[in-house]
């Protein structure tokens, strides 16, 4: 009898933005001359760069002509590319990576919910809270936590990120062996500095422990004092593994490419106590289980990490930013404390008058029909706060935050 | 203490294609006058139509206007695509599929490898010999096998496919949870008629059994009796999932566009043997772990369901059959035994004078300058075995068949 993956039955319904969704349709419905802003979806809306348009017809133009077809290739990624990753965003900041090391991908998404499939089964995980939910939902499904009780996962470590420590988690008290890690943070906007960071490479080498670094949003960081990868600290690439992306940094939420930074020191250890290298695991995890990432595609990511392309895409950058700034200025003003708004392209903001989330998610849906995200559903530390994307037209945001401005809170 | 994944270390060596790359080069700057045929790999040659490469370019450029951008989509695919899918490869049949059992994906060899994870651990697999190595090989990876020992993994169902069942496997003689089946097969060439696929639809049912069905080559099936797909049969919606892929069909092998037919009846039990809708949990499997295919790709891969791309990715299926029936033809005439060359793209020989598949690998390197693959290299029941694939240029085809007739078998 063929039997299911029975920890699927301990998943909790994914129902954050399908709930917004429906809520915000309601609405709508019944008040049809009102103009709803959407301040809520983590997603880009500014249209590709049109180096990058160009690339991808020009490599299709290749893809019609037989001698220049591209078939199967390598399952990591073509050269070009990772030539130019390990360039661009590695050896300009004084990092050694190797092109080995890099492997190109369809989303952080996917790396940072497949890495887990390397390792044991009984690794005992910490991550944060509020938190992306993949990281743990992936955990779940592998069969690493318990049952979820009074909102959270058994057996699971909760790293809390609250007002009261600036978001930034504590070490564990106890010992684990799996940490995920995300600066800037998605969603709390909060940055590591080098400090913090050196602080998790530490307890990790102590503990023999691994550090998933979730580094998806490194392109909103504008204070050079921030580090943008963990491999700026000495001693990370033996305890960690980075993913990167360019759904945010270059709009590719559509176009899907990413890579993740596996270098050959890593390691995780057999029942004997031998280190083994990550970076051969997860190449023969990848080879096996991955056909690659379209040419066409990769020639698209490839402009990004040229001169032109970077250009392009980092004023799409600032606009973001410029946006994330109008938010957390305008609500400053209000009285309302938040992180993010600077290095990140989102405000986390705590709500005011200790409002729940929703009731707030309703408030401002109904008094001013702009609608954002409720903080509660990404973890039980989010209760009582609210998350605004910077991701939308300048205008959009402007009316919006005029809007909130004139409500009385 | 991290530690790794240690069913990984099961896991054998994946030399086949690299092995042969390594022989091939070694023989080619031996003897650099020489010019090698390449008849090994299953990847196709000839370039995309022109129509697909239109539909990539007008796509490309709706990305590069803001209105008409894409960002994040549904996970599923894209409804102007499943719709397309939908009518042309299950309406058209008189198979009722509807849209959301169809799931679209980056690559059939991503999809066969993860669905795997939606299932108990303990499941009892069922693969044939020889084998697209993937089906075995993720199922190490989770650990649903015992050790690799002569030749062969414990605890694994082999079927054997050898010239006097005709490649076509016995019905397992031990209850088996999960059964994995390839038609039109790589690397057999073999087919599968309405009876046969009937046969393990019935097993299935009276077992409670789940048929994973790999049907990435049906482009190819040119004979009207032999069924495209195993929902064909009746019944089969129950206990088969199906994996589709435009790799072949269309020459997509650097595009990356896959397909799983996964129906809303189609189930795995519990621990207390009540159903689950396997539909269901694929879709929180992917929703979870995977973020879509590109945009573009899903535009190109529309064209493939239209009137005008289909003419075109006929003639290029034509074109290989084609070069399959010269091969068939050409080492028939050698009076050799073999299985393919019609409804597949692949030839499967029976090697002259019971030469061991490497041997004879050597004999056509180094006499006449034609590579195919080592049977061997799909498991042990290949041993003696050879596979000519089809795709190349015709001329190159004639001419490896010319060479081959006139050694000395």
């Amino acid at each position: 009898m063929i039997k299911i993956n029975s920890n699927y039955l301990k998943l909790q319904g994914s129902y954050l933005f399908s709930e917004i969704a429906r809520l915000v349709k309601e609405y709508q419905e019944k008040n049809r001359d009102k103009k709803i802003i959407r301040l809520g979806i983590g997603d880009v809306t500014e249209p590709l760069p049109q180096s990058i348009v160009g690339a991808i017809k020009k490599a299709a133009n290749e893809m019609g002509v037989r001698e220049s077809f591209k078939g199967y290739r390598s399952d990591e990624g073509y050269e070009f590319l990772r030539e130019k990753i390990k360039n661009h965003d590695f050896s300009s900041r004084g990092i050694n990576i190797d092109i080995d090391e890099i492997f190109i991908s369809t989303g952080a998404k996917e790396d940072v919910a497949n890495i887990q499939e390397i390792l044991s089964a009984d690794s005992k995980i910490a991550i944060t809270d509020p938190v992306y939910p993949v990281y743990i939902d992936s955990n779940v499904m592998a069969g690493r936590t318990g049952d979820f009780k009074n909102g959270r996962f058994e057996n699971v470590c909760y790293l809390d990120c609250l007002e009261s420590n600036n978001y930034i988690p504590d070490l564990p008290k106890e010992k684990v062996d799996l940490i995920y890690l995300c600066f800037p943070n998605n969603p709390t906007g909060q940055v590591a500095t080098k400090e913090i960071l050196k602080k998790w490479v530490n307890y990790a080498k102590e503990n023999k422990s691994l550090i998933i670094y979730d580094a998806a949003y490194e392109a909103f960081i504008t204070d050079p004092s921030i580090p943008k990868s963990i491999f700026e600290i000495e001693g990370a690439k033996e305890v960690a593994i980075e993913f990167r992306s360019l759904s945010k940094t270059a709009g590719f939420t559509g176009v899907r490419l990413s890579y993740a930074i596996v270098p050959k020191e890593s390691r995780a250890f057999d029942e004997n106590g031998v280190a083994h290298s990550l970076n051969k695991l997860w190449n023969r995890r990848q080879s096996t289980k991955f056909n690659g990432v379209a040419y066409i595609i990769q020639r698209a990511g490839e402009v990004v990490f040229t001169k032109e392309g970077r250009e392009e895409v980092d004023k799409i950058i600032k606009y973001y930013l410029g946006n994330a700034k109008i938010i957390g200025e305008g609500i400053k003003k209000l009285g309302i404390r938040y992180s993010g708004g600077v290095n990140a392209p989102y405000v986390w903001l705590k709500t005011p008058n200790n409002l729940s989330s929703w009731d707030f998610f309703n408030k401002l849906l109904s008094e001013c029909q702009v609608v954002g995200t409720p903080g509660v559903g990404f973890g039980k530390c989010g209760e009582g706060y609210f998350r605004l994307s910077s991701f939308g037209k300048r205008e959009d945001v402007e009316e919006a935050i005029d809007r909130i401005q004139k409500l009385s809170l």
